[in-house]
């Protein structure tokens, strides 16, 4: 009783129950595998959010659509008010008028406002200058929207797809290895592993920090190589691969850093399952020392060699 | 003399001496209920705050206002100087004749410039000038508040309606649970859980900050239960339903996240009042396993269910 | 000699050589009464720093300035290339011509174009749709600046005029108190207190970080009173008034929040002289609770009040 | 075996293999001497830190190309189109024609629109209705960068050109100085220091992070003397002038702090090489304090003069 209290909570917000399959919790991109329901509408929704992370291609096709709908609903209130309010309307047929109508719309909503098209009277100006305010206002929240998207930062740091478990001092340690291929300078950059695994003979799931060898460097010019070492208090102390497989282990990454071009703090998050751990291996020395500069070759910080492991005293 | 000396200031700025009714200092939805007194108009005032916290109904009203009073001010200028300085006036009233100034004037103040109307000699064009470049600065205020306000970040976490007093191991916990409703993530929360009690016997206050199982999580997918085990060291520790009442104690709880999609750090605030805890009842488990997802039913943060307290030997 | 070297770095870069007068290091308004000499203008210039921190009226002068001389110096160049490449021109004497030019450079630099005056010819067009391209970027940096200014947080934390040396437990303390008027909500309030002070028979100075009774509360509602209690392990421990006048006594103040209406982080910055202290009285209690509301009397925030100071036995 | 494996891993990032030659790591300027190889261009490009951090005339540059191309391309559009569909084209030779269809175009993509030049029927109000949307949103780009430049923050601290060695109390230590030249504050700076330096008698290298006498001040009025103490647990402890030049040493500084103006964290970073060490040197003192002011000289920060150093006994 007391000891399911405790498991109970400490939990991540991930479950504690455990599924049958190998599923993972949070994906290699970083997005977790949860589903909020019976959410109410407006505590869901959040305009900026969606508007921040949707794709360019979705964005755009918003900004075109919502310039050519304002346009086509100002063109029918002026239409309604009269197009003989306009100077400069050449059109004879409706649909001339509707079209001219339209573009001097679209003239107004941009405070582009050529003159050839004018209005003229009161209520054909008073929706004009309402017209160009809304164009002032919408815009505005249009190009900071844009603006907002392409200055957003977002620690573009690359994995190595597998983690491995390779000798480390006179134990052995798991390890992976990130790498940040940008030219932008991460500075005090921290890790945070997490652990889930199924308890022996229980659907249940515990929840571990691992303690690592290094969990800060002040800068990441080039790779680094997250060590935790499994000394007798790691949970993966013992385990062989098999044990590690059945207790569907998944290693939960976080990493954290200030971004130097953006002057922001940036995260960024991985996960290695058990399948995706290579046992008796270690990665392959990438940094090289020439003449005049330090070189790193990022295309190869996946590449692996076979290396003994240390054998562990009962 | 020499404790309550102690007691004057440890008290979070919200004071010592208890009231007799059950007000709370922190209202449910993080504002606090506190007045300043005697505050001299230049060191209260802040337009920003003032701006950026209005209801947006307010603020549009406010920008559409000044939007009209600008012209209204400009266009009497331009009556002042003599609207035969301006072309394409086809008004002969005054009325008309102060209408077309007072479009003239949005059409320069939004730099919309038709045209049809344009200032002719050199008081004309000169306030013309001055116009548009207030317009330009005004409206990159009105404009950046807009995108300020939208662009500002919130985190609209959800807190469960009640508190409860749940068995906890061998213990007893507070317990309460949050769940973050919106899409965006919210990273490295932290908790801060200060009680505030009245003394026995006494009208003053006493103000803690409680020990929790966990204070923070490196990311809050789900939902989260914040636990605070009354120990022996707890000032709960052996408190009945009716005394924790009689104190009139008061659970202040302080969020903090990073909101991925803002970019920021954000608070939330909240409290539960000694009325508002449920005592002998647990949440019930909102988080499932499904074949591909793990989800979190929100709707359901609130449900508690019945949970048989540990007795505390003496 | 080995003593020498250590005080010679550990002094906050204020100097420990002490000044015969009772000078301030840091002034009531937080800045530095320091100058720095030799610094090359490449090095010492910021332009941002100087549009951001100069008085309103200042910022608005440039603006207008920079304005009207952008005006006039294209107003130079239309002349040049000659006005018979404006379209309605009425202008007869050059005078005139010169004003005609100057108001369509305006109408051009806020691309406002109402286009009863506009350019014929490659040479005209050309310098036309450079100054269009010109004022769009010169009036988003005006713009930027203005907004960046609107919206630069300050802590306007109002301090005590006065700290007062009081009883505190059973010895004594250093107090001073602070409250933000403002209504927006400051949280995660730190203070550090430093005391810098003539050595006794020397010209030199010490540096001290003051222990305080609490150095950081999570929000900042109301008043708070920061206390360093005068221990047996203090700098002022058993120094009498005429102590520490003579020692030139000066405590700097600094805070650091969190301003939740801006989102940012912020800072304040004072400080007291021995001369500001007032021995043997405390601050009045200026928090009420009403009946829905606790109110604080932010105008009685200097007020003191006799209060027996703890002797302390040798 | 067991030893290897650690020294792989401690490197933070810049490799333990020592190179002959006596390079270095971090250049005076803040850079890495570190080239990524391999990189796919996906993963390595990103526009807005490659705008951010060019050269201002080559973002001019960039800015008015891409005005002079796009109004280039528009102009081709609308001559596709046939220029007859716009009032007001005087030209009469086909290049006469493309300048004004090319001025036209400039008018509309900056909305200033001044109607000389406008467009009449369909095809020709379509084009023109987009291009002033594109106007719109890439000139809110290129003005959000150009503002995004001028108000980026960055600590322009100023480093000491040499190291010293210099006595310290009773041992020795490793000092450098620094000074902010700006009158803008940098608040709560931390400073760390690590050295790289090969191992003897071997091409590996090794990485220490030097304590300091005060890793952090409260903010930076004037100068700061940096002092690693050279105590008995200093990886420096013993070691004479050629010992740290044969062993190739690195000293690699990194610097934190608050920028008040800019209301952001800033990083500044440098490296001295063991031949830009000045042994049995100490710093000049620059601070004085004048009737009113402490005055720094920057332009001595450099100064040295002869300290004789403390024998450290066997």
């Amino acid at each position: 009783m007391a000891d399911s209290g405790n498991e109970k909570y400490n939990d991540l917000g991930l479950g504690t129950k455990a599924s049958a399959g190998t599923q993972r919790s949070l994906n290699k991109d970083g997005t977790f595998n949860v589903k909020k329901l019976n959410v109410p509408f407006s505590e869901r929704v959040n305009f900026y959010h969606s508007l921040v992370s949707m794709p360019w291609t979705k964005f755009f096709i918003l900004i075109i659509s919502g310039y050519f709908l304002a346009n086509l609903m100002f063109a029918c209130i002026y239409m309604m008010i009269g197009v003989e309010h306009l100077t400069g309307i050449d059109g004879l047929t409706t649909t001339d008028k509707f079209l001219e109508a339209f573009f001097f719309s679209s003239q107004t909503l941009t405070t582009l406002g050529y003159g050839r098209v004018a209005p003229v009277g009161t209520a054909m100006s008073t929706v004009a200058a309402i017209e160009s305010m809304i164009g002032l206002l919408s815009f505005a929240l249009a190009t900071g929207m844009l603006y907002g998207r392409f200055s957003k930062p977002s620690a573009k740091i690359k994995y190595s797809n597998h983690a491995v478990i390779a000798p480390y001092q006179d134990i052995n340690g798991f390890m992976f290895r990130v790498v940040n291929p940008q030219s932008n300078q991460l500075l005090e950059v921290e890790v945070t592993v997490t652990l889930s695994m199924k308890k022996t003979n229980s659907e249940m799931r515990d929840f571990f920090q691992l303690p690592l060898e290094r969990a800060k460097v002040v800068f990441l010019p080039s790779s680094w190589t997250i060590v935790h070492p499994i000394s007798s208090s790691s949970p993966l102390y013992k385990l062989t691969k098999e044990e590690v497989l059945a207790k569907d282990a998944e290693f939960i990454i976080m990493m954290k850093a200030f971004d130097e071009s953006f002057s922001q703090t940036v995260y960024s998050r991985s996960s290695y399952k058990a399948s995706e751990i290579k046992w008796g291996q270690k990665f392959v020395y990438v940094i090289k020392q020439e003449k005049d500069m330090i070189t790193v070759d990022v295309g190869r910080i996946d590449e692996t060699e076979k290396a003994e492991l240390n054998k562990i005293p009962d």
